[in-house]
C-alpha cells in the first residue's frame, strides 16, 4: 500500500526541488475547483451519486500517469484512521472539510505528491498543484493541463458568461485559488506585517497562516491567496498576485537587512538561542517549536547557521504537528506526551544533520 | 609578578581538590579576626600606624610559606588596577571592604589560594583559610595553625573574660566567622528554602548569597555562616553551624529525590534547556547565567548530563562575574558588552569539555 508513503514522510518530494525565491517562499499553490454537470454540489447530492463519482475516479485514474508525475494513488478517506486523516491534512494533501464533512471523500495522490485531487470534497472535484518557491504560472499551465486531461472524461458544470459553477460562490468563474506560502520572519519582528495585511486585503487579496483560514501564523509563516475568482482570467489574478508576493519579498529582504545591521548581535542571540531549545529541550508545545524552527530557518537562510538545511525545517514544520506525532507514535496521545515525543523526535532529526 | 596567576585563573587551585558532600556543599570557610595589642583599629589608626603594619606583612611574610602552602604573595590593593580588585573579590581572595576602605590595605594570598590574610580591613588581620565541601574542622584547625605561626611575632588584642578584642563587636570573643557555601537548586525551585531562612536565623546563623551581606543567593548558591561569635567555643560554634548544614544537605537531598520523582520529565527539560542556552547564548547577564549554571551544575550531580565536570561550574561562577569579564577583555566594559562577552566565555569554556 503506497499511501504509507504519503504518511511517513513529513516532506513532500516535491519540496526538496529548487525555485526561485525559495528561501521566502516555501511553496506555490494552485486550486482549480471543478463541478460534474448535472449532479448536485456534493453537499445536496444523495450518495449514491457522489459514490459513483468517487467510483468513477478510482477505476479511471486509480494507477495512471498524468506526466511525469508518477501513478496517481487513489486514497478513499473513510477508510483512514484519524491519525492517517490528520497526517493527509498537515501534509496539505487534502482540506480539513474532505475529512469532516463527506462520506465519499477521496483523493488522488500523485507520486511526488505535487499534484492532489480531492474527489467530493465542497466540490466534485479539487485539483491542487504544488511547486517550490515563487511559481505561480508553471503551476498553473500544470494545473491546465491536468484540467484537460480530466476534461477528457468529465462534462464540467460551466456557464458561457458566469465561467466554472461552484459549490460556494465565492469560487464560481475561474474555480481557481493561488496561493503562496511565504516565510516572513523580519517583517513579522519588526512588526510591519501587521500593518501590511489590511493593505494586501484591500487588494482583494487574503493573508492567513500556514494551516489555513483562521489558523495563526505559526512560525511566521503566512499564506496569500486570491480573493476574487470572477472578472478576471487566471493570468491576470496569478500575476496580481504575484506582484504583491515579489513585493512582500522585497519588503523581507529589506526588513532582514536592517535587522541585521542594526541588532545583529540580538539577532544572533535568538537565533542561536531557538537552536539550543531545538536541540535540548525534553518538552516543547507545537507553537514554541514553529517560532524557534522559524529563527532558525532564518538563521540559515542569513548564513548565521551553517551546515543545515532549510529543507529540515520544512520538514520538521510538518513532522511537529500533532497528527504526524500521533502515526509516528502509532497511538494516539495527550497533548503532554506530544509536547515530548515533539522535543524528541526535533532532536533526533537535528542530530542526522551534523 | 605571581599575582597574575590570581587574577588569570577563575577556579582556585584548592576548589579542584575532592571534599565531603562536594556536589551540595562547594566550600567551607573560617575566618579569624586579629588586631594587634595597643593599636588603634584601622578605622581609626593613622595612615602611617597602619603603613607599619602594612610593611611588617611585606617585610616578614611575603614569600615565607605556610606548611603546605607555599609561598605567600605580598599584594598591594592599592596598586591594583580596578579590574584586578574586582577580579580578587570575585574570586572572595579578598573584600570589597578592602577595596573600598582602606589606603594601606594589602593581602598575602598562598600559592594555591586556600589561605588568605587580608591586612588593614576591618581589623588588622583577617585570616581566611578555605576548604572543599564540608570540613570546616579541618579548616578551623588549619586557620589556628597559621594563627598560631602569626602569634610567634604579633602580639594579639586579647582581653581575658571577652577573647579577641575587633573592631566591631559582632566579631568580639573568638573572632570567628565560619561559613559554608552550599548549591541548593531543589530547595529553591520547591521554595522550601525561603520557608528554611526565618528558622536558620533563629539558631543564630546568618544565610545570604554566594557574594555576602545583602547580596542575592544568584544561582541558587547560599552562604550559611554563624552570627555569634562569643559565648561559646570555635568548636562548638562550627558543630552547631555543620549540624545546620548537614540537615540542610538532607533536605535537599530529599528535595532533588522528589524533584526526580515527580516531575523528572519537566527537571530534564529545564536543566537541558538552561544547557543549550549556556551553550548557544549570544548575549547573557549574570542572573540567567548563574541560573542556568546552577540547573547545568543541578544536572551533573543527578547523572542527566553526563561528560561535563561539576568543577567547570564552580569556575563558570567566577568567570562570568564583571571583574573577571574585564580581566579577560582587557578593559572596562559596560554592561552590554559584557552581557556578550559572558555568553562567548562560556561557549568557548564549555567546549574544551566536548
Amino acid at each position: 500500500m503506497t499511501l504509507e508513503h504519503f504518511i511517513n514522510e513529513a516532506i513532500s518530494p516535491w519540496m526538496l526541488d529548487d525555485g526561485p525565491d525559495k528561501d521566502i517562499v516555501m511553496s506555490s499553490r494552485i486550486r482549480l475547483a471543478r463541478n460534474f454537470a448535472n449532479v448536485s454540489y456534493p453537499i445536496l447530492a444523495d450518495q449514491e451519486k457522489l459514490e459513483e463519482i468517487r467510483s468513477f475516479f478510482e477505476e479511471e485514474y486509480a494507477h495512471q500517469s498524468f506526466q511525469s508525475y508518477e501513478n496517481l494513488e487513489f486514497v478513499s478517506i473513510p477508510e483512514l484512521t484519524p491519525v492517517e486523516k490528520s497526517v493527509l491534512v498537515e501534509k496539505h494533501l487534502i482540506s480539513p472539510h474532505l475529512v469532516k464533512f463527506t462520506q465519499q471523500g477521496a483523493a488522488l495522490i500523485s507520486q511526488n505528491e505535487q499534484v492532489s485531487v480531492m474527489i467530493n470534497e465542497e466540490d466534485h472535484i479539487r485539483i491542487q498543484v504544488y511547486f517550490p518557491g515563487l511559481q505561480l504560472k508553471k503551476a498553473l499551465e500544470h494545473a491546465f493541463n491536468f484540467d484537460d486531461w480530466l476534461e477528457e472524461k468529465v462534462n464540467y458544470a460551466f456557464d458561457e458568461t458566469k465561467g466554472y459553477l461552484t459549490s460556494c460562490p465565492t469560487n464560481v468563474g475561474t474555480g481557481m485559488r493561488a496561493s503562496v506560502m511565504m516565510h516572513l520572519p523580519a517583517l513579522a519582528m519588526s512588526n510591519q506585517i501587521n500593518r501590511m495585511i489590511p493593505a494586501i486585503s484591500q487588494l482583494g487579496l487574503v493573508v492567513r497562516g500556514i494551516y489555513g483560514e483562521g489558523s495563526e501564523a505559526l512560525g511566521n509563516i503566512f499564506q496569500i491567496s486570491n480573493q476574487i475568482t470572477l472578472g478576471k482570467s487566471e493570468y491576470d489574478i496569478i500575476e496580481d498576485l504575484g506582484s504583491v508576493v515579489n513585493q512582500l519579498i522585497e519588503h523581507e529582504r529589506t526588513a532582514r537587512t536592517h535587522i541585521v545591521e542594526r541588532s545583529e548581535m540580538k539577532l544572533q542571540d535568538r537565533i542561536f538561542r531557538s537552536y539550543g531549545v531545538l536541540q535540548y529541550s525534553r518538552i516543547i508545545d507545537s507553537k514554541e517549536a514553529s517560532r524557534c524552527i522559524s529563527d532558525v530557518r532564518l538563521g540559515i537562510d542569513l548564513g548565521i547557521i551553517k551546515n543545515t538545511s532549510g529543507n529540515i525545517l520544512n520538514e520538521l514544520m510538518v513532522l511537529t504537528q500533532p497528527g504526524f506525532l500521533q502515526q509516528y507514535a502509532n497511538r494516539t496521545l495527550k497533548a503532554g506526551e506530544r509536547d515530548v515525543l515533539r522535543a524528541s523526535l526535533i532532536r533526533e532529526r537535528l542530530k542526522l544533520e551534523k
